[in-house]
C-alpha cells in the first residue's frame, strides 16, 4: 500500500497476503473489508482463529486433526477398522465422507515423500501407520493419494512396506471421470482407463 | 464441510467465508493453511485484526481511514489544500498517491449514492464534504468517483450542491487508457475520447 495508508491496515494486509492464494491486492481489499466489519464480528473472527489453532490436534489413532483424544470416525464404532484409507490431507478425508459410501477408517498422512522438495519418508505420518498396523487387525490398506509423481512414489513407498506384513494394499482406481467424455480425458487417464478395464 | 471436521475448524472457515472473494472451498483452504501456522503466527493474525480494527478510524478533515487524529496526506504542509479530490473509497486515494503527481487532498465519501441499494445523499461523507467547503480556502473540487451509474449521479449531485457556492467543480478525464488501442476501446469510452478531445 502506498505511504498514505495508516500502518495498521497495511500490517493486516500483509497478514491476509501470506495465506495461499491471496495475493497483495486481495489482501488489501479483504483489510477494507475488516474495516467495515463490527467490533463484535472482528473478535469472532480473531476468536476462531486463536481457538481453531490451540484446540485443534492430530488424532491420536489416525493423525486427521480433530479438536477430541480421537477423531469422530475413529472414535465411531460402526466403522469398520480393518480397513484403512491412506490419504494425503484431511481435506481428502473430507471428500471421502462426501460420498457417505466408505466404511473402514482413515489414516492422514500430512504430507508426500518429495525429495526434491526436501520431505523424506520420515518427515510424514508412516511410522504412526506401521505402528497402528502392528496389532494384525487391518487386513487392507487402500493407498488413496493423488495420482502425482509424489502420491504414486508415497504409494509405492508404502506398498513396499506393507507387503511384508502380509497386509493386502490397493491402490484407487483412475480412469475416465463418470460424467466425462473420452474426448476430453488426456492421454494418460485414457490409458490408465484402459489398462484397468472391466469384464462386464 | 463434512461431519468428520472438528467444529473449530469449521467455525473458522466460515469466518473466511464471509470475506469478501471468498467461497467456501477456499475458506476451508484458508482455514487448514492456518493449521500449519505456528502459535505465533496465528497470534500476530488474530492481533493485527483486532489491531486494525480497533485503532483505524477516519481522518477528522477528509474521512480517509486512519490510525491517528488527521491522515498523512492532510496533516502534510505540503499538500495544496485549496484542491479536493473527491473519491469513493480510501482505495482511491492510494491509487492516485501512487502516480505521486497529485499535490491536492482529498475528500472520501465512503460509498455512492445509490437509491436501488437503498444509499441515499446522507449515508455518505457529503455533509462533511460541504462543512469542509464553508471557510472558503477550497477552490476546485475533482469529482474523482468511476465511471459508473452511481459514480456518475454521485458526481452530478456534489457538483450541483458545490455550484452556487462559487466553487469550481471539475471532473476526471475518460477516454482512450494509455497503451491501450482503439480496436479494443468499448463505444462509451471511445466516445468519451471523442467528445473531451483536445487541440494538439
Amino acid at each position: 500500500m502506498a505511504d498514505s495508508t495508516a500502518l495498521p491496515l497495511v500490517l493486516l494486509a500483509e497478514q491476509f497476503a501470506k495465506l495461499p492464494g491471496i495475493g497483495m491486492k486481495t489482501a488489501q481489499r479483504l483489510a477494507y473489508h475488516v474495516m467495515s466489519m463490527t467490533d463484535e464480528e472482528t473478535q469472532a473472527f480473531a476468536d476462531a482463529l486463536i481457538n481453531a489453532h490451540s484446540t485443534i490436534k492430530e488424532c491420536a489413532v489416525c493423525c486427521n486433526l480433530t479438536d477430541s483424544e480421537k477423531c469422530p470416525v475413529c472414535g465411531d464404532i460402526r466403522r469398520d477398522g480393518s480397513t484403512v484409507c491412506v490419504v494425503e490431507t484431511p481435506k481428502d478425508v473430507s471428500a471421502f465422507e462426501r460420498t457417505g459410501e466408505y466404511k473402514g477408517v482413515y489414516h492422514v498422512l500430512h504430507g508426500l515423500i518429495s525429495p526434491l522438495d526436501g520431505v523424506g519418508p520420515e518427515m510424514i505420518r508412516i511410522k504412526q501407520l506401521l505402528d497402528r498396523l502392528k496389532d494384525g487387525s487391518v487386513q487392507e490398506v487402500i493407498m488413496a493419494t493423488n495420482p502425482t509423481v509424489e502420491g504414486e512414489a508415497t504409494a509405492m513407498y508404502i506398498s513396499k512396506l506393507l507387503k511384508p506384513m502380509g497386509i493386502k494394499v490397493t491402490r484407487l482406481a483412475f480412469g475416465i471421470p463418470v460424467g466425462g467424455t473420452l474426448e476430453f480425458a488426456d492421454e494418460v487417464t485414457l490409458f490408465r482407463a484402459l489398462e484397468n478395464r472391466n469384464e462386464i
